[in-house]
């Protein structure tokens, strides 16, 4: 069974929607990224990968996927007929390659990350001034379509979903683009979306306990 | 033909490593990423890509594909029989892909972006406290590799070897890391690798000038 090593709300969220988009069943463990413990027993999430990022997914063979970009799209491959990405040889499945591309690198990267581990310093200046800049690209693509990438949902649109779920705790209001709010609500309409993020914000309670 | 939008010495020149390796023709276009101009015509860059950031390639249908992980997968897949990346359908993809990612998010945006755009104030405190951490994870990989990924030369050592050769500029001395300066030496022994970063460092002395 595959295994994800998750932090609850952290980035690993999109995996565990795809996961459950697909229907594929997996073992979650639970990796705090400050402490760098694997909460179930112990052990050093470090010794698992020395990243110490999350998330992480462990295949049947062994062996250790990172990076959402990678991951996302393994699990889309396992279960091809979800159309969780357009196949190989398709050329939307380089508009999903790009997509999670700028949404790791530009939303996540550029600004999230800044605003959750440098939210004390200068350095969350330069990245807020840029943020509206970032999030008017999704949001002019999203006004008249109902989903990143071809006509149905995509690995691409469980990362952006998790994206534009922390803009709030970042200090960035939505509401400011209205295909976006819009876009958010139609996903978190859907079953697995709603299922992931209740499961992983009881997490999250319980973890900041 | 292809057209490929680039600065000199900015992430596209792993696009036109890719393509040079690749040995395939493209007409390049210099698009000022500060003036945000394409030199050619004086026409403004965000009319092609809003985004205005490069790379942007132009197919020959006309369709324009951005975000360097993306363009480089597609360059590749243009050739497969050049092994620039491993085949879909073959588990290095994802080991490729999760380079591509780590290189674009945590060397690029979490680092090198910073390092070039917010240079003068406190935002770059944080990111250089950290890029020693994150080297670390390629130069593990690479202590007693060739390659990131399977046993040649893919679109992830473009991308790697722009990112290395940007830290001297970015203030970062790439000694502390001997298997990073060995593996940046075999790259730059390659006549695309070299002909590619010539051109582009007497472009890059022109664009200063």
């Amino acid at each position: 069974m595959l295994q994800l090593y998750f932090f609850p709300m952290a980035c690993s969220l999109s995996s565990r929607i795809a996961l459950m988009e697909a229907g594929i069943e997996a073992q979650y463990h639970l990796a705090h990224i400050w402490t760098k413990q694997v909460v179930d027993d112990g052990s050093d999430f470090r010794d698992l990968s020395p990243k110490g990022a999350v998330p992480v997914l462990v295949l049947e063979n062994g062996e250790r996927l990172t990076e959402s970009a990678a991951v996302l799209q393994y699990i889309a491959d396992l279960k091809p007929e979800t159309g969780l990405a357009p196949r190989p040889g398709d050329f939307d499945r380089y508009r999903l390659q790009e997509w999670l591309s700028f949404i790791g690198a530009e939303i996540h990267k550029a600004f999230l990350f800044p605003a959750f581990w440098y939210k004390d310093d200068g350095s969350l200046a330069k990245p807020r001034a840029r943020i509206a800049q970032t999030l008017s690209v999704p949001s002019a693509h999203l006004a008249e379509r109902e989903f990143l990438v071809s006509n149905s949902f995509t690995v691409a649109d469980a990362h952006l979903t998790w994206a534009l779920l922390l803009l709030r705790p970042a200090g960035i209001d939505i509401a400011q683009w209205p295909p976006l709010s819009a876009y958010l609500a139609r996903m978190q309409a859907r079953p697995a979306v709603r299922g992931a993020i209740a499961t992983e914000m009881a997490l999250r309670k319980a973890v900041a306990a």
